[in-house]
C-alpha cells in the first residue's frame, strides 16, 4: 500500500456516502454533466479561498489570479469578480481574460516568448506588459509608437535568489525568464526615456512551496530588491507584483500554507520597506492556490480486473486530462493525488488498488496501490486538487479521447 | 555543452542551408502553412519506411500502424494505402481510422477501459476487439448479442514477460492491460462456446527498444507463448499480433534498431514455430517506428537572451506541442531530442545555447545547453523525431497556446 495525498477540507459525504460537491451529490453533478470524465470547480470554495486570502495579506496588497491555472470561462468569469487582476501568459489567455469582464488595465501579461501580434493585441487593449528581455520591450516600444498608443510596460526580473522548498524555481541563476537584475535599471530608465507608461517590476522567484517561512523570506528579498532597483532606477515602481510561491499539498505528508504566517510577515516587511518603495503598490501573483482545492475530477471505473494478484480499478479518465496527477508533468518521483471513491467517500478503506486510467499505456496511473473503500464497474472515483493545471494542462486529444467535461458550480 | 539526439538520415540543406524537407525548403513550407510552429510529415519518408520493414520480415507477416502515434487525418489516409492494418485505442481512434478508407476488418482496437459505447460501436462496424479482461469480454458478448452482429474478439494477453530495454514495458507481472497469460485459454473457450468469431491473440509486451536482438528474443517468447496458449485452448488463432517494440533513436549514442536482423530471427522463429500455430497468420503493431522520422517541428525564434552568462533562444513553439522533447513524458532524466538551426542545416556549431519555449514555465526546453551554429529573432529551429507522439500527446491547450499546424507533404 502507497499512501494518498490529503483530502482537503470542505468535502463531505451524504447519509448515502455520496460526496458532496457545494450542495450537489456527486452523482447528480455527473448526470448534469451528461458524462464522465467531469471536472466540477465549487464556487463557494473559490469565495472562501480569496477571504482567506485578504483576511490574512495587509491591506495594500492585491490580489491577482494567473490564469493559467485555470482557464475554464464560467470559472475566468467568476474570478474576474472576487480578484483584482488576472495575470495572463499568451495573446490566447489575454483573450479570454479580457471575455471574462476583466478591466483590460488589471491585466498584465508576462511569457518568455511574446510573438509581435500578441504584444501589439496587449497595447492595443491597454494591458501591462510584463518584459522579459531588453529586445522584447524595443519591440513594445516600436509597436506602441506604430499604434499611437503609449504602452503600458512593467519589467520582469530575474531575481538572483529562488523560493526556498519551491516545486518550481523560477529565479536564482541563469533563467529565460525576465532580465537579469542588474541590467534592470538601466532598462527602466530607457522606457521612461521613451515616455513608456511604466508600471514597475514582476519579480517571481518560485512557485508551489508550503513553508510560510521560506515564502516570507522570498517576498523580504523580493522586496529589499525591488527597492534597491527602483533607487538605482531613480523612479517609483508604481506596482511591484511579489509573485507567488504558495502551494497546495498534493502529497502525503504535505501541510497547507499557513496564510495567516505569510500575510502576517509580508505586513512587517512592508511596514519596514524602504523610502524608495514608499509610493507603490503591491500585488501577489496566485493560480494554483487559489483554484486547486475547489476542483475534484470525476471518472468512473469501466473495468475492475485482477492481475497477478494485484487489482486494478480502470477508469474512463486519465492522464489525457490529469497529466501531473499521473505523475508526467514536473515530477521525477510519481506519488498519488489525494483519491477517493466519490460514492463511499469517507468509507473505510478495505482493499488496495491501482486506479488506472483507459489510455493504453502504463504512464496512465491516477492512484498507485492506494488503500481505498470497495469500487466496482460503475463506481465513481474522485481526484482532488483538481482545479490547477487539471484539464488545460493535458494532453487531451492523446488516443482520441478528448476533453473532459467541466462545470463550475 | 550537452549532446543531442542523432539527426535522422534523410534530411539535407539547399546551397543556402535551409533544410530540405522532401522537396520542400522549411521555410517555404512555413509560408505555406501560415505561420510556426508546425510539423512537416515526409510521405517519401513514410513510404520509404514501410518498404524497408517489408523488405526486412518474412512474407507472412503483416504491418498494422498503432495510430496513437499519429493521428493526423492527412497522415492516416496515406498510411492506410501503405500498410494492412491499423490499431487503434479508443472509440474516437477508430472513427477516425474508419474515416481514413481503412476497411473495418482490418482494424483493431486495445484499450484497458472501452465503455459500452466504444465496444458496440467497434462491433457494430465490424472491427475486431482485442480484449483486456473477462469482463470486457462478457460486456463484448452481450452487446453483440443484443445488436445482433457476431462481434470479432481477440484476446489481448499479459505475458509473462517484458521486452528488454525497452522504454516502456507493457508485460512482465501485474498490469492493467491484457489477460494473464493463464486464464486466456479458458477465455478462448468461452469466446468460442459464445460463438464469437474469434481472431486470435495480441501479445505486446513492450515498446521503444532499439537492441534487435531483445526484440528478436521477445519475439521468439511471444510466439512460444501464443502456441501454448492455442494448444491449451485447443483452438488455432487465425492471427497473432506480435505487438511492437521497434523504437527510434530519440536521444545521444542511440542507434537505429537493425530491422533486417529483425526479420532475419523472426523468419526464423515462425518457420521453427509449433504445429498449433501452423495455419496462423502473424502481424506486427508499430506507430513510433513507422512515423517518427518522417516528422520534423519548425518552430520560430522569437527573442535570444543572455542571462548570467547562458544564452537562450526563446521559441514560439514548446512543450505544448512536444511534452516528449522538453523531457515530461515517460522520461526521468531529460535530454535532449535531435534539434538544428533548419535555417543554418548542416552549419558549424559555433556556441552553446538552450532552446525554450514560449510557455512561462522552468518545464519548457527544446534543447539544453546545445552546440548550434549562431541563430537570431526570425530563424527557425527544427525539432526532428517529431512524427511521433507530438501533436496529440501534448497539452495544446495549455497557457492558451492552442495546436500547432500540421501538414503532410
Amino acid at each position: 500500500m502507497k499512501p494518498h495525498g490529503p483530502i482537503p477540507p470542505g468535502f463531505t459525504a451524504d447519509d448515502d456516502g455520496m460526496l458532496m460537491i457545494g450542495s450537489d451529490r456527486a452523482e447528480a453533478l455527473v448526470d448534469a454533466a451528461g458524462d464522465t470524465p467531469l471536472f466540477v470547480y465549487d464556487s463557494a470554495l473559490l469565495t472562501a479561498r480569496v477571504a482567506e486570502w485578504r483576511a490574512a495579506m495587509p491591506d495594500n496588497v492585491q490580489l491577482h489570479f494567473a490564469m493559467k491555472a485555470n482557464p475554464y470561462a464560467p470559472l475566468l468569469a467568476y474570478m474576474a469578480r472576487l480578484v483584482d487582476g488576472f495575470d495572463v501568459a499568451s495573446g490566447g489567455e489575454l483573450k479570454a481574460a479580457l471575455a471574462s469582464g476583466m478591466a483590460a488595465d488589471h491585466i498584465s501579461f508576462a511569457g518568455p516568448g511574446k510573438r509581435d501580434r500578441e504584444l501589439e493585441a496587449a497595447i492595443a487593449a491597454g494591458a501591462t506588459l510584463n518584459l522579459e528581455s531588453a529586445g522584447e520591450a524595443e519591440r513594445a516600444l516600436s509597436i506602441g509608437a506604430r499604434l499611437g498608443v503609449t504602452p503600458k510596460l512593467a519589467v520582469r526580473v530575474n531575481p538572483d535568489f529562488d523560493l526556498k522548498g519551491s516545486g518550481m524555481k523560477m529565479g536564482g541563476g541563469a533563467k529565460p525568464f525576465g532580465v537579469d537584475a542588474d541590467e534592470v535599471p538601466a532598462l527602466v530608465r530607457r522606457l521612461i526615456d521613451a515616455g513608456a507608461d511604466w508600471q514597475g517590476f514582476h519579480i517571481f522567484a518560485g512557485s508551489q512551496a508550503l513553508d510560510a517561512a521560506a515564502i516570507a523570506e522570498t517576498q523580504a528579498q523580493t522586496v529589499a530588491l525591488a527597492a534597491r532597483l527602483a533607487d538605482e532606477a531613480g523612479a517609483v515602481p508604481p506596482l511591484v507584483n511579489l509573485g507567488g510561491g504558495m502551494g497546495v499539498p498534493y502529497f502525503p505528508g504535505d501541510k497547507a500554507v499557513d496564510a495567516a504566517a505569510v500575510g502576517a510577515a509580508l505586513a512587517e516587511t512592508l511596514d519596514a520597506r524602504d523610502r524608495a518603495l514608499e509610493d507603490s503598490r503591491f500585488a501577489m501573483e496566485l493560480g494554483r492556490w487559489l483554484v486547486a482545492e475547489a476542483g475534484v475530477y470525476l471518472t468512473r471505473v469501466v473495468d475492475r480486473k485482477v492481475s497477478h494478484g494485484e487489482t486494478f480499478l480502470v477508469t474512463d479518465g486519465g492522464l489525457h486530462h490529469q497529466l501531473a496527477a499521473s505523475g508526467n508533468f514536473g515530477t521525477v518521483i510519481r506519488r498519488n493525488y489525494p483519491i477517493a471513491v466519490a460514492n463511499r467517500f469517507g468509507g473505510e478503506a478495505v482493499e488496495t488498488v491501482s486506479v488506472v486510467g483507459c489510455l493504453c499505456t502504463p504512464l496512465d496511473r491516477l492512484g498507485d496501490q492506494v488503500a481505498l473503500p470497495r469500487a466496482d464497474v460503475g463506481d465513481l472515483i474522485a481526484v482532488f486538487q483538481a482545479g490547477a493545471y487539471g484539464a488545460s494542462a493535458s494532453p487531451a486529444t492523446f488516443l482520441g479521447q478528448g476533453p473532459a467535461r467541466e462545470m463550475l458550480v
